[in-house]
């Protein structure tokens, strides 16, 4: 198991979120979930996340992802910001880093959008 | 059952998006999606959602959510982006606007971050 699996495999689901219609976020939820969302809220980030998501190995050379039709340096930015929102695990492996999902934030994140309406 | 109601319980689910370890979006499903995330990535606008969504009567009046700290035309402003991303429904009943989730685009979004990693 490479280290970026073994780090998938032991984060934890951050403390938030309640579900949406449990009760209202505190201001300080909002800030935490909000910022997360936005690194969704991106056309060419989303479509980077979609690639590393799927991708079959469970994890995504950056030199596999970055055909999204926009320059190296703009990958690159977008996929830091995915990283820095916690949604992103990365590790370099000699000449290229990995992208992997951090999958407990995805269902605190899934969590919080599951309502009973 | 008010108007909005009905409308809450005809919405059906937007053909957007498959889960998001089953196969990278298209640019189409990508700008979708992004948007909707987008207008997530705001922490008042995130407060003002979560207050519609918490709220006993399953809908709120804009009158019972406008304390989040920002002025009415802010609040306005982020329901608005609210409605026009599809995540919320909107019906005038007298003064007051009043406010509740669209559940399927909810269970879309919360669909695609639904990963078996």
């Amino acid at each position: 198991m490479s280290k970026l699996a073994q780090l998938a495999a032991t984060t934890v689901a951050p403390p938030c979120c309640p579900s949406l219609t449990d009760r209202e976020l505190t201001e300080e939820e909002a800030e935490l979930t909000a910022a997360m969302f936005k690194a969704l809220g991106d056309p060419v980030r989303l479509r980077l996340f979609s690639k590393v998501a799927s991708h079959p190995d469970g994890e995504a050379c950056v030199c596999d992802i970055a055909d999204v039709g926009v320059s190296q340096p703009t990958v690159s930015h977008h996929l830091k910001k995915l990283r820095e929102a916690g949604l992103l695990l990365s590790e370099r492996r000699g000449t290229w880093v990995y992208y992997r999902l951090a999958p407990a934030v995805l269902s605190a994140l899934s969590g919080f959008l599951t309502t009973s309406d």
